[in-house]
């Protein structure tokens, strides 16, 4: 049994989700098909990107990731296969499966030219459907992505701000917002390390201050709190509160974080 | 293994999906659910229906649905299975299971009237959990629909509205907005065909004018068009915008698509 | 093949979900995961409980369930693993397994304290990924909860109102709102029938009278009513509308329902 996870900016409110588990379980009946996330904001390639990379290592060798935030579908971006050193990413040639896929190694990278594994009449709309699905099905079904189509060196390689560091201060960006409403930066442990922020370290952010702690319930309930969180970024969090919402954080904001000595 | 699909109203706020899906692997352990939609608007039967029937024909043959969105539960409409070239349907007879059935070619209908294939004590408000999902997962495990009650010709067949061609324009009417604001029509390509449109014609709705393409991307970012789209309809889109939005359309409304020779 | 449910607070729109299967999946490739609710109110474990209790009963014996509100993930309080005549529960010792638990029979309470059955390096914001889920991993493959910790007897019982009756009145609470808008109590049909409610009867809540009936088909379309609900509870529901909206009823609320004889 194989895995295929699927990440999309389809929503669950059309059938176009249902659409692509129907067409990989009619070419693979065995296949284990898990949804990592579907309400990425729309044609927000940078996103899924993001959320595709915090959860590919956590699945079994060999995993099928299939993965479509497409703006460009039907144009003239390329379809599109890595294999990595671990697994499989399939979806369109616009940087969405690289963050994920580069970590691990990436061994080659194809481009799908081969018609007999795409369904027939394709349409010019739902490549996720009538490309993209039978093409992970396939490779679930471990055909070789060498049978496929070509490889490729030209791929698009997305630029993602990484943090940089001052005297006293950490410069970085809000990469991701979650549920919670704790505000993910690109700032790495050891951004903060140099920095010389430890646990117990008194940070500020604009007018606010907060303690660097390892997790929210050392915060008192609705205090702000710094801390290195789950996806192993710096995070900026409330306990039991939304943080982006009360400092007015938005995905894309730029940050300097400072710790007092 | 067989794949059980569920479509419904009851949103996933809730327990009751789980409730269905804990009773179908209770009596079937291998039964592969695949999820269609739970937000099809509370008591719509003809959305309902719609979704139903854009994925219903990418599932393998043999799949059970089971649909219930289910505003007479309880009360007298009957509960049905019907059986097609392909497939089963099972769910409530108002019309829900016949816009997907019927191009299959249907077979026979079933009233469900076997108490020993529903749940104990079936619930007056609950037989998507008590009544409709045993039902499925007995068909799923191949038990004959034959012995779980009597075929009856009188089911309700839903009219859904078709689009009409005049000289120069396509009368046709919002059947689905989709979560990218997509608005999908009942006009059908050779509807389009009749009244001469082709890729590049101009097409005109109300006062504004748009180009009827292939795909999205061919399309300026964020300027309308017309396409075929992935359901086989007649769409009216916008590159990476929210279309019904845009044009202030909802689901019902009727449009008059003009043609510029 | 062992079923393991998933009912958490985390959302559907990061990938913490997804996380937590990977996990499961990695060291248990045959578990069939079955989503119960994600959605529940941030923070919220009396929501989380209830949800856990309504559905837990149908899935098969054996179902290792994995429930993860925790508001004080990190700090003192305990993993654990509860013990049933049927079932197995996960999560963190704050009440929110116990309600479910309690009704199958509790054998045994377990605290997880040995560090083979989580992932090395367990963080100290995600447990649900860290620690829960390798654990209901392991429990779906028939490990023994006796391997993985102690028993011990001070775990936390949550307290639920229960209903009280006078004469020719019940006195109740909100206990749910359902995503119909449906208004669950915590008053049981024998609370209903000691206070002299039989169908038909007219009941009155503040200043509202409505009729005590067997499903909602039975009020006219947009009337309330009062019935038994698929939870066993007794719900104030209208009939193909949104009666919490209508009656301005939220969560918690306590409701003194009349009966007229």
């Amino acid at each position: 049994m194989v895995v295929v996870t699927l990440l999309s900016d389809f929503g669950l409110k059309d059938s176009y989700v249902a659409q692509m588990k129907a067409v990989i379980l009619s070419i693979n009946p065995r296949a284990v098909i898990v949804d990592i996330a579907h309400d990425v904001p729309k044609y927000d390639v940078r996103n899924g990107a993001f959320l595709l990379a915090s959860v590919a290592s956590y699945f079994p060798r060999g995993t099928v990731h299939l993965a479509v935030v497409d703006p460009g579908v039907g144009g003239k971006r390329k379809p599109i296969v890595v294999k990595t050193m671990r697994n499989f990413y399939v979806g369109p040639d616009n940087g969405l499966l690289m963050l994920a896929a580069t970590p691990e190694g990436v061994r080659e990278v194809y481009e799908i030219t081969e018609g007999r594994f795409m369904k027939r009449g394709v349409s010019a709309t739902f490549h996720g459907r009538d490309l993209f699905s039978p093409v992970a099905a396939y490779l679930s079904k471990r055909v070789r992505v060498e049978e496929m189509g070509r490889p490729f060196r030209t791929y698009v390689q997305p630029s993602f701000s990484v943090a940089s560091v001052g005297v006293g201060f950490a410069e970085c960006e809000v990469i991701h917002i979650d549920s919670f409403g704790n505000v993910v930066t690109n700032a790495r442990p050891t951004d903060l390390s140099k920095v010389g922020a430890r646990f117990g370290s008194h940070l500020r952010l604009r007018n606010r201050r907060f303690t660097f702690l390892r997790t929210y319930s050392e915060a008192a309930t609705g205090s702000l709190l710094g801390l290195i969180g789950s996806h192993g970024f710096f995070e900026i969090a409330a306990n039991q509160r939304n943080a982006a919402e009360r400092l007015g954080l938005k995905r894309g904001e730029r940050l300097r974080i400072s710790v007092r000595s």
